[in-house]
């Protein structure tokens, strides 16, 4: 079945452009009945439709016409215009624009007037299926998502759903839309998840690795000049006794100095697919002259962003579950529903953090300062350092604020990680980027733990103690009881 | 089609032993035609007739029973019994045994009296069909080899055909043969053939970084005390301007020291699948205990071993192309049929080399000399350093005294590296643990010379020049003309 994904498209065909005999689609078509057609005002200049590999990827979409500046000023009127807008609005392609960083960032582009496209194979959402898992916040289809942010903007984000790991698809995406910038969320993004059996694992850094490598074959081929911005994750540098870098290190060893990339030593399937990323992206950086920024994030916290608070089918998703859930939000969630807070060990792990907000913030600043022909530069985007206890702590304190009686425990620590260790990483290239951090703060926490709390009937507290252990993961595959 | 692989396998089932009833094939069985079973000292358990996946992987294997010292004594009666035994003898897997490390390597670890058993997909073989390659020297079939060196020495090699990313298939090897150690040379190692197309990039990257997950999930699964020794490459390094050192290096930074993995710098999708490789082993080696030594070798140049040269059906593969043919090897051929030595660039990159029959020796010494439970080992495997202008020279020199007349050209270089580079790498482990190297001689020249000019004849010059090139990588399927 074919899907119409872009939901302002109208159907005129330029008279006197070039068609694709073959692949245009002048008559009818069939729509889905939920669906409405809307005019926009871009003109479309061809219309494909797409039939091959059904059960992979499927497609319909709408190339808009190259549209002058002029054009483009019209188009950005929508009721949230900022005023810190690019003088030259870009093509911007947010691939896992449908996940917790994507969907955010995806909104704070369009609404600063940047041209977004989202592609997603929409797997997370599947994860969630299999695994009996739900977002807290009730979370809107993507169709409904971008029809409803169309609706309240007058601002359009085109889809495409299908797999990049298909390299028909990968190509048509971009043939089509042309992207300037490519925002790459679109990897399994959970540690947990990368080592709950072997076939998660190998699916994790099959998915990851070869996504990327095909992500960089499109923009090798079809769109050179085209900016890589790809997310990597602080845990690809674990947790050395040293300082860490921003991705590179100079060391003087034996009375001689280079410049190297920071060594890793990542801990889990999921993190080592990020290095392999990112020692993929460098190579092709060097022998083809890709340009790419590699943000190595550290553990995202908050729900809210200035979009996605507009409207309620914009919401975004909030996991707080053993598999997806990250600290900050996971303790919110479990201090609302009186559920203790889940230590792993001794609590001393320390890692960097970052408010949903800093993240499109991050994304924004590298797709507005981009890197350059052959450059790979590497930013390690977080705001500020925290160990688990100190989160614990803080929650603790913001939860009994509410009147809320807290309670932390240690659990078993199901995961292979030093407990108690030295951490100090840089993070000053984005700051000197622009990036204006969201510190964590007393307002946030309470932000959080009423969210939490005004979503606790819809809290599974089977789900938030980890079910997935570092050593005991096993070749058989797992079975999920209901 | 099943094929019964192992050659000496006597069909007696074992009385009381207890029998997969499922599984247990007893009766009378299909054996190709040209087949000829051979009564063996040792026992068959059980024999496993496997159909599934049939495109993947088809294998019958008859399963020795568990037997003692005083049988493996008798067993290892063969004409070539060498003075330097292991007192214990040990089950060592050759992952890619059919090709040309792992070939030389399999004969020479059962003329030490390791019970081996090879694992191959004989993709290799396929690669030269797709390819119109073709080695310059004729190999027999796996299946021709192993029954050759059975009637040679006595010695019985397994034969496992299949594909190490098909897990159910390497599970089934994994619980037959039960490894003591597992010699892994199963990947696609050619830096050319991961650069001719994106398909061949992603094949190159899935499989090797597949099949090694998996190897290491069925170490944890079924032998956890399996030492893995893993090929690795030298060019995971690339070309530092610092010494390079075994894996690891010490680094002071901003007053703290930690020793940390050495960073790497891969410049081809293959070498870059290596690096994939070493970062996934160190976090088993760390999550799960895994024992593992990464051989990073050196380009390996000659063509017999003792073992090989011992019958022509024992040769070893000699590849001169400008895909899988190594520098020294293609050079030497290129002498031996007035073909100009082709020089990439400058020819001031430098690397390791070392003798094949340092190859098997290194590897014997890691399997003699275990890593610890959880030690993850990193030997720099090569004996001398030379530059491409280097060996240029010395083939020239050798040349002339065979009455040869050698040109060298400057060809444009296909890859993306440096001409011109500082290079000075560590390789001392193996030599502490007993290698003794067998250095480029005027000798070794000579041999290698000669065997080129005895089979100059099926010398294809087309084949020479390097076909393959590092910027030029497209996403389309590189078709291959006649």
């Amino acid at each position: 079945m074919a899907h119409f994904l872009s939901t302002s498209c109208s159907l005129t065909i330029a008279s006197g452009s070039k068609l694709h005999s073959k692949q245009l689609y002048q008559g009818s078509m069939v729509i889905p009945s939920t669906f409405t057609l809307q005019t926009s005002k871009f003109p479309v200049k061809r219309l494909v439709l797409q039939g091959k590999r059904l059960q992979r990827s499927c497609t319909v979409h709408g190339t808009t016409l190259p549209i002058s500046h002029e054009d483009k000023t019209q188009a950005s009127s929508g009721s949230h215009k900022t005023s810190n807008e690019p003088s030259e609005p870009k093509r911007v392609m947010v691939i896992g624009g449908d996940g917790y960083c994507g969907w955010a960032t995806a909104l704070h582009l369009s609404n600063k007037n940047y041209e977004v496209a989202i592609v997603d194979n929409l797997v997370r959402r599947h994860f969630d299926h299999q695994l009996g898992l739900e977002s807290l916040t009730p979370i809107s289809s993507i169709h409904n998502r971008i029809r409803r942010w169309k609706s309240l903007t007058g601002k359009t984000i085109q889809l495409y759903i299908g797999d990049i790991c298909d390299f028909e698809f990968l190509s048509e995406t971009f043939k089509s839309f042309e992207p300037e910038a490519v925002v790459h969320f679109g990897e399994q993004r959970s540690a947990p998840y990368s080592m709950i059996d072997r076939s998660r694992a190998v699916f994790t850094q099959n998915n990851n690795v070869i996504g990327t490598l095909n992500v960089l074959f499109a923009i090798k081929e079809f769109k050179e000049e085209c900016h890589l911005v790809k997310l990597g994750t602080m845990g690809e540098y674990g947790t050395p006794n040293i300082d860490i870098e921003e991705g590179y290190i100079t060391i003087t060893h034996n009375g001689r100095t280079d410049t190297l990339p920071y060594p890793k030593q990542a801990s889990s399937f999921y993190h080592l697919s990020k290095v392999h990323d990112s020692n993929n992206i460098a190579f092709t950086c060097k022998a083809w002259g890709i340009r790419a920024t590699d943000l190595n994030q550290g553990v995202v916290y908050g729900v809210r962003t200035d979009e996605t608070e507009m409207h309620e089918e914009l919401y975004n998703r909030f996991d707080y579950d053993g598999v997806f859930g990250t600290a900050l939000n996971r303790f919110c969630v479990q201090a609302a529903v009186g559920h203790p807070l889940t230590v792993y060990g001794k609590g001393g792990q320390t890692r960097g953090y970052l408010d949903i907000r800093d993240t499109v913030q991050c994304v924004e600043l590298a797709i507005a300062n981009p890197a350059q022909r052959g450059e790979f530069r590497v930013f390690n985007q977080f705001t500020e350092q925290f160990s688990v206890n100190e989160l614990a702590r803080l929650v603790t304190k913001a939860g009994e604020k509410l009147g809320l009686n807290v309670q932390t425990i240690s659990v078993p620590n199901p995961r292979v990680e030093a407990e108690e260790h030295y951490y100090n990483a840089k993070h000053t290239k984005l700051v000197e980027l622009g990036l204006k951090p969201h510190l964590l703060s007393d307002s946030l926490l309470d932000s959080l733990l009423n969210f939490a709390i005004k979503f606790e009937d819809r809290v599974d507290t089977k789900q938030i103690m980890p079910s997935v252990s570092w050593r005991k993961i096993g070749v058989k595959p797992t079975t999920i009881p209901a």
